[in-house]
């Protein structure tokens, strides 16, 4: 498996051949996947090693109820979504998910962003890093976007991409090979026995930023869709897309009503400045209105006639 | 029993009756007590309604292993142990506890200050609050302190108690009442058909700080700890500390070994200041050391003897 | 002034008679109002005591760049709005503000469950609590709302209102008279000499939630911006709003760009769920939708018809 | 100047020439260096942009007083004192400080760990990072400790140093080199017309964790104390702690009674567990404890040997 050693597959095996008896809210849809491996990327993976709570969770914050939480299917549905639409964020705290992943490091350095979160990260201070590192596919090495300063533009073409794959396998090889003299590592041919080996908290910042790197994350629902509101979105850098594209159907099996109160009312939802608001009642009056007068900036006009699929943005 | 209705007793009986199998850490001590009511003052009550990991998940996280982080017992309890000891607090993150907690709402306001927390509150803007309010038992009707401005003294005496009590006890109903003339309830005696009744949100600012409120909160066994140093120590409110010595016995039953090592580590353990350690050091090598020569304040010097069990303090 | 006794007016004033010089950046908006109070429901007040940075701080952390951050006004504003606009949010988090509030306290258990903020609250186990408290102006006194189970309706009238405004009066000065009583206050006519009057911890639970406390509250301007869209919104308590209004003049004060895109982007803006931009779009292109062929629920219709100006609610 | 062109050091003079009037608390020992850029490393630098209160900003809030909070330095050294020794930690984030800091990725990475800041990060998807990569003096070349998993032994000799060195200074080379050429930067000699140049968010990969990197950060006082009690100790990795080493004595100079007081009550403080404490009274009780009859493991005699500098320790 991707990413994963014999060992390390056996291990989770085992693990899943043992249920335990809880009295604790289960989620059906999160224990079928649960310690299983998803593959991201050439060497990463993400999987899912713990969990409290579900959709009912929610619920029974909310009402602040002695049992379960949960009345009618209908009801809570109606709840959830009705808190999601309102900004009644607290109730979604009381749910808790913890992933163990494997990332390139520039991944890493973008997710610890998000700080309500707690994370445990293999330490190269304390341990020697495996060679793996990050090559991207050919159909994801992007131009630098003429429009968008921090944006893909077109795939690379021909030798370009090429020579680019090769630059990064060449300098990310040469670099772990130094990394393995540097730390007079026992296993490498530059072994020398009069030497002792630089520290390895000094020998890693030799390492680029696509070595991959794994650690512990755990974070509440509430920020976890904070999380993949701006991570799967199509603004984020594809790398780290990738890894929350399979977070969010990994909420779709934990909690199945709030991520789909969470598609509607966050990920498809479109916001209105006040003077867009202004615009489309005009608009829905039937008044014909151009950006020169409706008040907004030509990239805001841009942004309004995308989200409503305006006529003015398919005649351009 | 003491702070819920029989149909709430109903409800926590039949999910203790009905477990479901988990793919997730189980902490057997834990299951044992999970969902039931711990009664805490005259009618207050705290019970876990949901957790997530155990021990294990702190050595896992420390480790950032794959499997259930697990080898020996005694490795784990040495690892615990040095992370507690050397402030390396984040694994400690990785295990999640839920109570729900009856409370006054006194309480209430010093428990929030931990915001380290997720929590969600009865609302009394929503419902009607019950009837129900905090009167101290005679043994705890304490003086205020004349050496520390915020403690308690002896306890009061003769009629001086009696009438403390009386007064309370009055107030609390003369409130309750107003409050549900206030909001003209069908079942108040003064109900009036003619009337609309005040909204919940203005009426309930007529209750008295020792009515009760109910919460779910929701936090991560490194702020746990950080509530309980605080709130199990001498120097907290009587009330709050209630809450937290059965949140202690808890913890014990979750984490045992956690449990173990916060209490040699944060409990039982005395910080030295710079100067204290060197009169430490001038102690022991036999040196007769008083508050004067010793460069610490007369207060420190005392809380210094308490700690040491200096005989100067034995003899004042 | 209101809230405020004479000593106190005068120890504001001299602060503002003694002006400091200071190589950081200062908002001279703020600077006019720094320290001066400003009156908020009967009794309570709100004013700044101290700030950091001011709209160029934004510019200036979102630029990474070593200057003052500022070029011109206009680019400035134009990457303000920009970074509201995308929820780019870390930049407004390097603006600083400290208030300094007196508030009833049931009010202040609305505040305090925004997390991301310093609170430094007066100690009623350490101190006395004045003899203040909240009583509503009849204008305020609204009746329970028969549609929304959390909100205001109409204004109560004739003796209803008088009735419980004198409840409100009586009891808080009942409460308040026996808390002196029990704490055996010198100034108390109960006052005896053979008593030693109950520690200031236990005595407070006799006070109801209308009394007034005071805190220091600090946060940064992006949780500001959070606290003020919940709580200057319409569905706010009217007694929390009165607070987060002035903050609100305050804000526009202190940092003009930002407040400026704030209200564009947040207070005016409003969201659209992603079957309701369906439903505009086809609205907008000429069709005729009832609230049945939108796919919206009958409420989230209305919000929609009321946020877009429909002529079927104003039909209705 | 290290670490600045000449531009941005014209920069920060003219911001420094040019002081404003403020009705804010002013710290003069801060005001004395601000925005100056203090040497970090071979390329890094430090330098603090903005603050907000001083040594008063503990007191007043600790007092919730309407003045400037300061009474008389001793008794105002005496509240802080106090506050620090007994964990009430609130009123230090009334004081907040930020910072430009350019540091290398590998000390970034360290740095972000600590969440309770705010953060804003030079964008390498967005601009081109500079060439600057960070190389240890040879006095800080050390081998990896064979006594600590995570820590250094001696420093490296001869041709060894000299080989690290060399490596880690070539593949930064080459990595920086291949980084232009991917971006097919018009500056580079290896520049095309006929290629378009990889995006800068994903060429930025191939950089390693030694090349400098750039932010602004701001914390409250009391989390730049949990900050500076990790990265100013001992066991932290020297580059970090070079950095902690500045901040701390910028510390001093914005709240010299906080700092003295940090000093004495966290820097240089001993923290004793519950066992150790047993075993202390018995010493100064003038028994001879030995790690056998104290109930401490080996490990902890030995940190307690070099804490209360014991005999035992000495000997061996």
């Amino acid at each position: 498996m991707i990413g994963l050693t014999t060992e390390q597959a056996a291990e989770i095996e085992s693990i899943r051949a043992t249920p335990s008896s809880t009295l604790r809210p289960v989620s059906p849809g999160l224990e079928e996947i649960l310690h299983k491996s998803f593959p991201v990327l050439d060497h990463g993976i993400i999987r899912v090693v713990d969990y409290m709570g579900d959709d009912s969770a929610i619920v029974q914050a909310a009402r602040v109820s002695y049992g379960r939480g949960t009345k009618r299917i209908q009801e809570d549905s109606g709840l959830i979504k009705y808190l999601l639409r309102h900004l009644h964020t607290t109730p979604f705290e009381m749910a808790e998910i913890k992933f163990h992943v494997k990332l390139p490091i520039f991944v890493a350095r973008q997710w610890i962003r998000h700080r309500m979160a707690s994370v445990n990260e293999y330490s190269a201070r304390y341990s020697v890093l495996d060679n793996e590192f990050y090559i991207p596919q050919p159909e994801h090495l992007a131009a630098q976007s003429t429009l968008n300063r921090q944006g893909r533009g077109a795939v690379l073409e021909g030798d370009e991409a090429a020579e680019v794959i090769s630059l990064l396998r060449r300098d990310a090889e040469q670099a772990y090979d130094d990394y393995s003299t540097m730390l007079n590592d026992p296993g490498s041919p530059d072994h020398r026995d009069d030497r002792s080996g630089l520290a390895r908290e000094l020998a890693r910042m030799n390492l680029s930023l696509n070595f991959y790197t794994q650690w512990y994350w755990k974070t509440d629902l509430h920020n976890l869709m904070n999380f993949l509101r701006l991570r799967a979105d199509s603004h984020a850098q594809f790398e780290i897309r990738a890894y929350a594209e399979i977070m969010l159907e990994i909420m779709a099996a934990w909690v199945p009503i709030a991520h789909s109160a969470f598609k509607e009312y966050r990920m498809e939802a479109v916001q209105l400045s006040g003077t867009a608001v202004k615009a489309v009642r005009r608009m829905i009056a039937g008044e014909a209105v151009s950006q020169e007068n409706s008040g907004l900036s030509a990239r805001e006009w841009q942004e309004l006639s995308a989200a409503l699929d305006l006529p003015s943005l398919k005649a351009s």
